[in-house]
């Protein structure tokens, strides 16, 4: 299957508040905060203070909690976004003369503005092939071989070090734990370390309704950003390390970047809540089940096509030519994708999208 | 008089939670959030979402908010953390061949993590002595011309572009009206752009009474790091342009360093609260007032010496070996500094600290 | 045509000296020094010494020998390699969030060990597709479409700020005086720095018989490396600025790279020589007259086939599986490219390349 | 004793060819190549060419001789630049967070245009107090105590990872044995990394009479630039690695600075005779011993004072106001160096300064 030309082709005014339309399925980071997230922000703010930087209880227990969570040993950064998490990660597994393999289409290859370059010092991100959206072990294999031959003793060529895929994808698909378990062992017989980005990991994790150890540590992952603001943190992400041979680099790496919290509490607030009684999988199953819904209900309208599984909370269809003027007139929004060819909307369904919304959002597809 | 060692002489013990006392005079980063903006940012979490990336209603109006403040046209970048305002500033005045004037015991200097270097790519801060924690024109002059001669005009030696300093000090002190003068006429003079740190910028303008712009761009400044953490605020600090000769860069700058926030609102939100109606001036008024008093407390005990002109809301008093061990048993709290030879301790006031907790401080001193 | 595995499949031992034949093909880089070149390099030993770093009496006269070669006021900064070139080159035109289009199988692509995103401070490089080796107009204009839409609007995306090729190409082809301004024109009507990798510039002037300025500054390019360590130098390259808009900071940079030699006047007698009396064109000339030999001799063995026009000095070859074998043991060497399925080889002639070995090599490969 | 301002005071036509007088004690790189040396050279150009990127016979037998020379197993890898020797070391030993010692005036500080911070990609140089140019062990104890407390814990401090000095040094003065081995000591006893920068080392193992071993990894050094260029080579120097825990990264860093020759051995041949049959001691040897006899005739005029022990191959010399001028209207030059207060003077001998030449200025100097 052809890759769709993957970026929002949005008119010049997309952006303009007056055009914030009430039902916004542009993306999951168009949404708030979850109740819940916010009663931890404000209960956070006790009168006496606390120490900062992490050295508060909150933070304190992170790595517990995250140990709990993964059942396993971990340690835990909390960072307040995706693209810091992401390009710290890869600065701990890539030196400046290292390749990181990657999907073109991925948040880390086309849309953090050279975070990656800049954390790591410069190392190369080299694309690989996608299917639906997914990194495989074969497109993985095949990129790497590519590189062999004599002239890969030479230090010309830049030498791979570790491979970075999303889960859930930026497609909306979901990597099987075997599929995982597959990319990390051609990771591994390859000596290089494997990053996950999960600024969507919730939504992996609901839909697969695995462990998240399954597709992750006991998969062969390394390290992971483990994302919280697309599903209902205020701005918490969080550096998940499980491999112990990881350089110890972590906390001077996040100084320099500026991205240490004096208030830290404030950020670990949100993630001890977000983690706590399964709040996480509550809010991304909402998500997913949405799509599920909203996917479904498309996929009955014949001018449309779905073009991936829809196995999370992200939908890319197909549309016809005025439907999404359409759409916007009845007061829906979302993102243009593809192109004029072949017209294209993405729609994200969030922890808080309503299933009447969603309704009347096919309802107004039919047309 | 002889500079101290310029960094907390803190026992192994310091940040340990169990020793975090009720009244923590340690830093103002200590305190949690001021009433007013936490009420902002849960308003900030209106149901319907907004754009991200800053393109909602509440950052849409930063520009303008700060304008009105400065009294002239500004471009204001929120961004989370101090180091991240400081070291974005310095990266869009200095190449990384250039060089920039700061005094040692800055936090730009010590306190950053190399984020300077990090974000400027290998520009290399000067430090100037400093008089009583200030930056001056004299010293800067001074600095300038000690490069000077043939060797400058090769490409050996790095070129100066530009001068940083804070204000507030970090000393407690405060650099007048004239003195932000005289040192930008120096910069000027010698082709240097001028950054402000100001993560105390609301202390220094409550203790001189003045414009925000007469310490700013009136006086010379080009560009600053406005701070709110610390007076109030969760997390948030503005990159604020006053010199339109400057780069354009900046939005891309904050990107790579993966400081936008995809739900910025809530930190615009934390920044217009905190320059409405004056809520920051009256903040930092307390924060003063409060130091003022413990100060003029303190200096009545013969064996306490104030080391600094309390200019804003941060004391540095030298004591009595014994008086730190017992006022931390009295259920106090603050950073050793000095050293052996020089006991001494650092007390920061706060937004909220309380005058029944100075009087009682002075009171458990007095022995 | 698919694109070749573009990498030296050399067995592990190619290296090794032993295996030195003595009729190499490999690169012109196995090659030594011109002797007018070396005579040049002995006599700028003047006894009496000379000013260190450039400002001596050879170096000094650089701009004016480039300017008259071009026609036009030129910058020349004389380097030892072509990496730095390159490198240095891009460091000008492209901030860290900037990206820069050029081929996959690069030089600067794919053989530089990272040093463009080094100097660059971590711009990223986007292949474009390559037609016979060679950047087009049409190639260019699509890769640069591709970005489009109002996602790059955002800074998620980092901006496009220039192109770079290499003339003549790694495929041995040169573009024409047309296709060169083509580009430019692209690059122009999209705000974009044309950059050209000159490594085998004379190979390239020599092959189309046009003054240096057709397929340079008159046709739209900035800024070159203009290589002569492929055609006789020692290890003299040069950076030659065309235009006047580039930022005037390639002194101090290429310092920063550890590049400024003391003893300057060793590297700028080679250049001087290498351009004065035509020297740079006639050694270019024989290595492309037996280039032509070469391929015109292998043209007529029905099993081979010639892969690219040979418009320069290099031809690739594929082979019968034991043909490689067969011409190594007759004292020919030359790299194995291609792979498995498609065996082939690479032969580069050189300035000093002999026709009867050339002759000789044929003759083997008749077998 | 005061230390001087470090740089040298040249009037603005300083470079200027015309200036450029006959007999030139600048400094030792206004020299040309030992004829050894350039013989070497031309020697290397054998006709038949040689495997590129240092996989030839000359370079592959460096390894061998400076284990020679040096009584230990030893890596070497030619560069061409004292500067690209220096940042490439430093980048072995400290990550972009940490900080290395070294002198304020030192190349390494104020000479390389941010080389050591670009190929750190971003470490901090912290200066330590010179005492006759040299580093000593009690100042490196005391600027690393600075640092310490309870703050050095925090994240926001740079953690000190090496610590860097030159033999000879920029003073013209030797570190002794013993001088050395108290250096190492203390950084070994602080976990620091210790390079040496050797750009005149042959004039302090001539100097000291030593073995190199004694001076290098017996003493506690762990890599080093080992210059050759202001000694008689044209352009080469070695960084020199002893310490095996070093990271094995050195070849990749070096080619993505852009200093991996394609014609490696011509670099390689000037560091293989430089070092045969001792020429490089019998040339230090002269360049000393000329120091010796310009310093001895210029002490015993009075209005001259020699500033530091003539060790090696430098003097300063504080010199009466007219002198200097009277001196090159005699066709005598040199850098100017202290101030206006403090007139002042550097002269350095080299591998191919006349003992004529020397007593003719101490003539002239006499007035």
């Amino acid at each position: 299957m052809k890759e769709p030309t993957f970026r929002p082709a949005a008119a010049p005014d997309t952006f303009e508040t007056a055009n914030f339309r009430p039902v916004n399925f542009a993306s999951d980071n168009v949404t708030g905060v979850a109740p819940e997230i916010m009663e931890a922000i404000v209960e956070a703010n006790a009168p006496q203070g606390a120490w900062p930087y992490g050295n508060d209880d909150v933070t304190g227990g992170l790595n517990d909690r995250f140990s709990g969570l993964f059942d396993t040993e971990t340690s835990v950064y909390p960072v307040a976004t995706g693209t810091a998490a992401n390009a710290l990660c890869l600065s701990l597994i890539a030196q400046p003369f290292n390749t990181v393999y990657c999907l073109k289409h991925s948040h880390t290859y086309e849309d953090e503005g050279g975070a990656p370059e800049f954390y790591t010092n410069g190392a190369k991100l080299v694309p690989v092939p996608a299917a639906e959206g997914k990194m495989t072990a074969a497109a993985l294999e095949a990129a790497i071989g590519e590189v062999g031959g004599g002239g890969a003793r030479l230090p010309h060529v830049m030498e791979a070090a570790a491979v970075s895929f999303a889960q859930a994808t930026e497609c909306g698909t979901v990597h099987s734990i075997d599929e995982v378990q597959d990319i990390c062992a051609v990771a591994r017989a390859n000596g290089l370390f494997v990053h996950l980005d999960g600024a969507r990991f919730a939504n992996a994790v609901a839909a697969l309704g695995c462990e998240p150890s399954e597709i992750t540590w006991r998969a062969g992952i390394d390290l992971m950003s483990f994302g919280a603001t697309k599903n209902g943190a205020m701005a918490a992400e969080a550096v998940v390390l499980f491999n112990e041979d990881l350089e110890d680099t972590l906390s001077r790496r996040r100084m320099r970047g500026g991205h240490l919290f004096s208030k830290m509490r404030f950020l670990s607030a949100q993630l001890a809540r977000y983690v706590e009684d399964g709040l996480w999988l509550q809010l991304a199953a909402n998500a997913n089940a949405m799509a599920e819904r909203l996917s479904a209900g498309l996929a009955e309208i014949d001018e449309i096509a779905i073009e991936y599984p829809v196995d999370a909370n992200m939908i890319f269809a197909t549309i016809p030519g005025d439907t999404a003027e359409r759409l916007r007139d009845a007061g829906f929004d979302f993102y243009d994708w593809g192109d004029a060819d072949r017209p294209s909307i993405r729609l994200v369904c969030a922890f808080n999208t309503d299933a009447d919304d969603v309704d009347r959002f096919v309802e107004a597809a039919r047309g």
